[in-house]
């Protein structure tokens, strides 16, 4: 099987010009089939409210009522086409997409009793099958966090869950690396010293959350990293936007995921 | 060769989600391979307004400077996911691109000596090979007004202007309708009772300028029409949106452009 590299950008880098220029720099030279997904960083917020809107959110969860997902989809599309043009002027053949693009992710809106999250969509399917006619034309698809319900509405999903979703579903025809940049330099074990767990296999993790080393904003990563090696992701890593062009190198210092 | 319909959309359908909605249904039900190129209508002003920037003109022309482009490019994309999501709903198989999106369209900043249009591209190629790829997967591009210089840059780029090179580009391997479609009912010999000149040939062309019959905005767009077919274009099409489903009958109301 060929081998895929799943990369997803958010936080910080979506922001700043001259680092998201520095990571797609390093992104354009991984080698081999390759699909980014991006998330909107605090853009959308900001733009919410140069307009006058204050975002709302409801115990430290966003809440994307119909004026929220008018801005989210013109930030998350427009970011994505900012995103193609650069990677574009670095000989690399980038289409950008959202979930509803070719119906590439089918979602549904998120069901809760308690909380309306409002247009936020959990996924239901990825059409893979023209995924991999987009990747054996040797494009990289540049996937921004939008998903619909295919009856006409858009909807707001997590960039970390599409990520997630895209490399399971590519995991039946290829050997999938998922790598989570961010702005730490991979899973830590010492906040202060900024000590990096280099590997995390599905034994230890229990104990690492047990005794505090893993904790808060990390859990749900983790949780799915090992749901997408279970179902099928040959490891997931973890590391600074920085330390993307080591991805594949012996020299990576982020954290792997993997089942053992 | 196949018959190839491409569609330009703008103005006052795009600024009113029922006229879209309509009109978006219409498109869909048309049969056989095309392709969308859709304005901004003035939403892109509006929002530029909500955010406390006066758009900036010179002699009725928009000037397109750093922030204008950002918001453009905004705009034009999340209403281009908004289209594909609805197609998508239609049981189309769209995909929404800009001119940067697969290398699609290529241009260069304009150059003007006497005024700075400021990120406003001017056409070089379009990428028919690629264009190709995708109608032949029975894919429906759907494209924006924005155009890249394959360096990093996106460019505002006329949308009646991408319609008439994509069609002119794919008239080597298809027999392509170009079908302009706004709010009057076609080309008018007198404004008043509203009254549709039927055909319009090269060589009556210049009598109907002269006599005053066509003039203002039309010319511009007739001129573009008689370039398309010059170079290889079959027929362009001037109608109102809600004609969009009889453009290929023999009771189509609008204006058509031919040779002769």
């Amino acid at each position: 099987m060929d081998k895929l590299t799943v990369v997803k950008i958010g936080g910080k880098v979506i922001n700043d010009d001259s680092a998201l220029d520095a990571f797609l720099k390093k992104f354009a030279k991984i080698e081999g089939k390759k699909i980014l997904v991006h998330g909107g960083g605090n853009i959308a917020s900001e733009w919410q409210r140069k307009m006058g809107i204050e975002p709302k959110m409801i115990e430290g969860r966003r809440i994307t009522d119909k004026d929220a997902i008018e801005v989210v989809t013109m930030i998350f599309s427009g970011l994505n086409k900012k995103i193609v043009a650069k990677l574009q002027g670095l000989d690399t053949q980038a289409l950008g997409v959202s979930g509803a693009d070719l119906n590439l992710i089918k979602s549904h809106k998120r069901m809760n009793l308690v909380i309306d999250y409002g247009y936020v969509g959990d996924i239901e399917r990825v059409n893979d099958d023209i995924l991999n006619s987009l990747i054996n034309l040797e494009i990289t698809p540049v996937v921004c966090a939008l998903t619909h319900d295919n009856k006409g509405q858009l909807f707001n999903t997590n960039a970390d869950t599409i990520a997630s979703a895209l490399a399971t579903g590519m995991s039946g025809t290829h050997k999938v690396d998922l790598v989570y940049c961010f702005e730490q330099l991979g899973v830590l074990s010492d906040f202060e010293s900024k000590t990096v767990i280099p590997q995390i296999v599905k034994k230890d993790y229990e104990g690492l959350m047990k005794n505090g080393t893993i904790s808060d904003g990390m859990v749900p990563k983790i949780d799915n990293a090992f749901d997408a090696i279970a179902a099928g992701v040959e490891q997931v890593k973890i590391c600074h936007f920085d330390a993307i062009d080591l991805v594949q190198t012996k020299e990576y210092p982020g954290t792997v995921i993997c089942q053992k």
